[in-house]
């Protein structure tokens, strides 16, 4: 039993049911409808799409133009009004003064080219749709024959069937959609109403992007509207104070009972920071950052949140969560409007975090036919082989070494740091960052001086330096009873003391490669495939970008053979975490990159240890 | 690509599909699975069922005991440890336990039938399964070869996809867990996990109804694992100080910048209270009450949420929410545990509240094949119609006369009320509340004191008071120039006065019982029904309770000839609070009752003017 008019504005019982075929720019959908619905009705039915119809389908506002063929009826006098000649020819009607009595075509893909497309620093299309988004919208005020209340009517010209919105914005509602007389931008995520501006504000759409690193801290602010990258800033991560790598800070917070209170507040207060100074040098307002997206390996986004890292310290590695999390910016302790939604993207382990995730979101390992490699050197070693059909994923204990601990003499990416090692007429040179005096040695180099030392023959291929080889290019001296290889002479240094690489720091050199080389050669094992078929070879990680692949491949870092194959990424994780914030699509797809990748722990593993013995030792000439 | 043993968990290429035949209580579930299921993972395919498995399916709390049959292969071992000989002739097995190779039945009736059935106060039978469940989980600690994080851990014994969890409580997760060896009770609604109690806690488990009434509010305290009403309180709606009505306390809020936060905070606290006394004479603890229920009319719960009611005060009377809203206890400043989920039931719109959701719940109007009329006479009268196939609904200003207000000396149903008056050898006779001595006339008392002028010729079909009637029962005397009849005389009162009925008290109740009447009408013109058709009359509300059906009809308040149909149902309002705290299904069908009633505005009707003035006489001799 209904009303007789209300039966009538539904759908009648002696209606007929029509097709309608509506092509968009990358799919073709097909819906049914009944006689007498408007072209934006049957618009509406498609879930997710974002059609800007501002005043709801009033006829009032002459944005909602779409190119519709088949049995329609339009509004003559709106399209004589607000239609070029042009338009009209090309079959441009108005979408909510359009009436379908039969089959019709909707061709949406111009409407949506308007949508950026963001190719600079990815190499990859994809469209700026991001997971906040801005819609201006021109209500129609509450008439007798119009009660709907407030939520409803700011719901329905959102199309959100169960809007969620805070208490706090559900009491401003009446006001805030009243103050510019029903025109009003709502900030959505979802099926969630995050914030209302009075007028049209969808110009003013910011977001931030984080990663998290042990080390470094970067952070872009991203121009949600356009897809640019407006600003970069980039710091040490201040937790450094209290630890320099993941496990250091997982036992401050074991052994101190507000450690991870501590650690937590150092990352909090400096992204508040971070944005803060994106907000000043760019000169926007910052109630217009709505989202801030972070990866960071596990340990990063568990002290983020202050969750308890403890157990993914000790075996068997659990964390406390690897799905994505997200909660409003005042849950952090972030420093931004009440509004912004701070979203960390998931880890797959306790040490393959969300920086692996957003690495495979930015290679597309994860869709690709071909099957790919995946190294991120950082503090630690993670190592991905996978394709559109799965992935298998790792992590080593590789890092320190090639980040400058461990080495005697090494140092991070720093200013006056050796970063290059080669010959030049049988003799041994370097290069520094900035050209400075040598103050010690960094990554790159080190790959560098443990290549030029096999090729040399001054060490052996089971890693140990031949005192005996004096005519070599190296001068080899003995400290504290051991050889070590003169990098740059006393003379050469402000310190006034040699520069060496000692017989201990190629041990470490040895432990570092031969794990990530053993972590490849599992993970291939598990697969059942072998180096050939691997197609692609992604190297991440801030030391990634600087190693020498020659040196790298010398001593069996990287598979032999795969050298044509490596591509440099950079920063992979950071890229990810751009690509998450400009694109709901995306941020999903770390969900379902978390899903499908099956993490292989290593240190039960038998495989890795055969594996591990044999690739420590350097590949015989 | 996968790993070798990932593939044989999963599906295995090969594996053919069987079917189950799931035998519920009230439903047949057929399914497919894979060879190799278990007959727990099948059961668990089943959306939205709470099966009882605390281990998670490792074999550990021998629990999970189903009927089943079929091509099975149970666990010998355990089940000669842990069933009886009975049990293993009834072909009970261990859901965990059993692997299904072939098709199978599964027969969960009587696992089912431990769930409290709850009959008393409703009439109707439901299943006690409210909105916030407790589980007992037993899970299994994390080793090398199941390295879970703690959350996934949580949600796959609870069976969520995607859980939701504040950050406060995923911090102390980790913590909890372990406090009691990975045994801990969650308290779950939908996909949140709200609280966490290590060990067994499943007993503990309450929730509160509230019924806020304009003028008084009950609470019921509920116990969620029995289904049994624990205690009731109820006490004045505080904010009455503030205002009798609901147009006066919105005024309230419109003359007074901060009237709506003084309303809000008197109901909060009175409700704060409330919980106070209930917890405390019941002698549980706070932090077991998890959800608390609320019904009112729209002003109410706006007031009750802080939501600005001004626009519910004049046309197009449009409030700010009508859908369900649903926070946590410190949301709404409510002196509840901070995990309680305080939940207000939709209305309809301006003037139909929760109160009328609920009574259309509790009365099962909504479902019924008969069309069925609910008058809801409080401080307003609303009306509905319908059946199973929709409903219509209004309000009309019908209750304040009712309720005693705009009358000279009418009074609430307080003591010393006249609440009954009637004729005996042919004199007036009247009782009181708690038979005391007169202090004034209470509603049901008003219906029959006119009820009885126009039995007695002492008042004509159109309200008139016949001054020259002077042999009749009633007095009739003259107050300020109009006539009055005498219910209790001056010597039979404290006050040493009269205490009368004035011609202009006729003149508001016919005001009142002409608006029900016409409202009535209006709803069956606009369905093209009769009042025939109606095959119940069910009156809710305060007032209601006590009525006299006689007088009733007599006055044509209620619609003649339908006498036989009428149903007295108390508090309906409440009473469907109670049933949505205790089932989340019920709790849910509020929200489908909200979309399927459609509300009639009458204030624009030209029908119902027409109706009014019709129904603005009594029935004619």
């Amino acid at each position: 039993m209904k009303k007789e008019q209300i039966v009538e504005c539904d759908a009648p019982a002696n209606s007929t049911e029509h097709a309608a075929e509506i092509l968009l720019e990358d799919e073709r959908v097909e819906l049914k409808f009944p006689t007498g619905s408007t072209v934006l009705d049957i618009i509406n039915r498609i879930e997710g799409l974002n059609f800007d119809a501002p005043c709801g389908g009033k006829g009032r506002c002459a944005k909602c133009k779409v190119k519709v063929t088949g049995d329609i009826f339009p509004s003559e006098d709106a399209e004589k009004e607000h239609l070029t000649e042009d338009e009209m020819a090309q079959d441009i009607h108005f979408a909510c003064m359009t009436t379908a009595n039969g089959n019709v075509e909707i061709d949406l893909r111009n409407t949506f080219k308007s949508a950026k497309i963001l190719t600079e620093h990815t190499g990859y299309k994809f469209t700026v749709d991001p997971n906040i988004r801005k819609s201006f919208l021109m209500l129609e005020a509450p008439k007798l024959g119009d009660q709907r209340d407030d939520l409803q009517r700011l719901a329905d010209a959102l199309n959100i069937e169960k809007p969620v919105i805070s208490k706090k914005l559900l009491q401003k509602l009446p006001g805030l959609i009243r103050q510019d007389d029903f025109q009003i931008t709502a900030v959505v995520s979802g099926r969630q109403i995050i914030a209302l501006e009075p007028g049209d504000t969808t110009d003013q759409h910011y977001g931030i992007a984080v990663d998290i690193g042990t080390t470094t801290v970067v952070a872009y602010l991203l121009d949600l509207k356009s897809g640019e990258i407006v600003d970069v800033v980039s710091d040490l991560n201040h937790q450094k104070s209290l630890g320099a790598d993941v496990i250091s800070r997982i036992n401050y917070t074991i052994q101190n009972d507000d450690g991870l209170e501590q650690l937590r507040q150092k990352i909090v207060n400096e992204l508040s920071q971070m944005a803060n100074e994106l907000v000043r040098k760019s000169n926007i307002r910052k109630k217009n950052i709505y989202t801030m997206v972070i990866v960071g390996n596990t340990t990063m986004t568990h002290l983020l949140c202050g969750l308890d890292p403890t157990n993914i310290a000790a075996a068997p590695f659990v964390p406390v969560v690897t799905d994505s999390i997200s909660f409003p910016a005042p849950t952090f302790d972030i420093k931004l409007k009440p509004e912004c939604i701070v979203t960390v993207i998931p880890c797959v382990s306790g040490y393959v975090g969300a920086d692996i995730v957003s690495g495979i979101l930015a290679t597309r390992i994860y869709e690709q036919e071909d099957l790919s490699l995946l190294i991120d050197i950082g503090t630690n070693g993670e190592i991905v082989l996978g394709n559109k059909d799965g992935m298998l994923c790792c992590a080593t204990a590789a890092g320190p070494a090639f980040e400058g601990a461990h080495i005697s003499r090494g140092v991070g990416g720093i200013s006056g740091a050796i970063n290059k090692v080669y010959l030049e007429g049988g003799e041994v040179k370097y290069t520094t960052i900035d050209d400075q005096r040598p103050i010690g040695i960094c990554g790159s180099a080190i790959i560098d001086i443990v290549a030029l030392l096999q090729e040399t023959g001054v060490m052996d291929h089971t890693g140990r330096l031949l005192e005996d080889k004096k005519d070599a290019a190296f001068q080899i001296i003995q400290i504290e009873g051991l050889p070590a290889a003169v990098i740059a002479k006393d003379d050469e240094t402000d310190s006034g003391f040699d520069i060496c690489f000692t017989q201990k720091d190629i041990r470490e050199v040895q432990l570092a490669k031969g794990a990530i080389a053993a972590g490849v050669n599992t993970l291939l094992l598990d697969t059942g495939k072998t180096q050939d078929d691997i197609k692609n070879v992604y190297i991440a990680g801030g030391f990634g970008s600087f190693l020498s692949k020659e040196s790298a491949l010398a001593i069996g870092l990287l598979p032999a053979g795969l050298g044509d194959r490596i591509k440099v990424v950079g920063n992979a994780a950071g890229l990810g975490a751009i690509m998450s914030t400009l694109s709901a699509k995306e941020l999903e797809q770390c969900q379902n990159i978390k899903k499908t990748v099956q993490y292989v722990e290593l240190s039960s593993s038998a495989a890795f240890m055969d594996e591990y013995l044999k690739c420590m030792n350097f590949p015989e000439k």
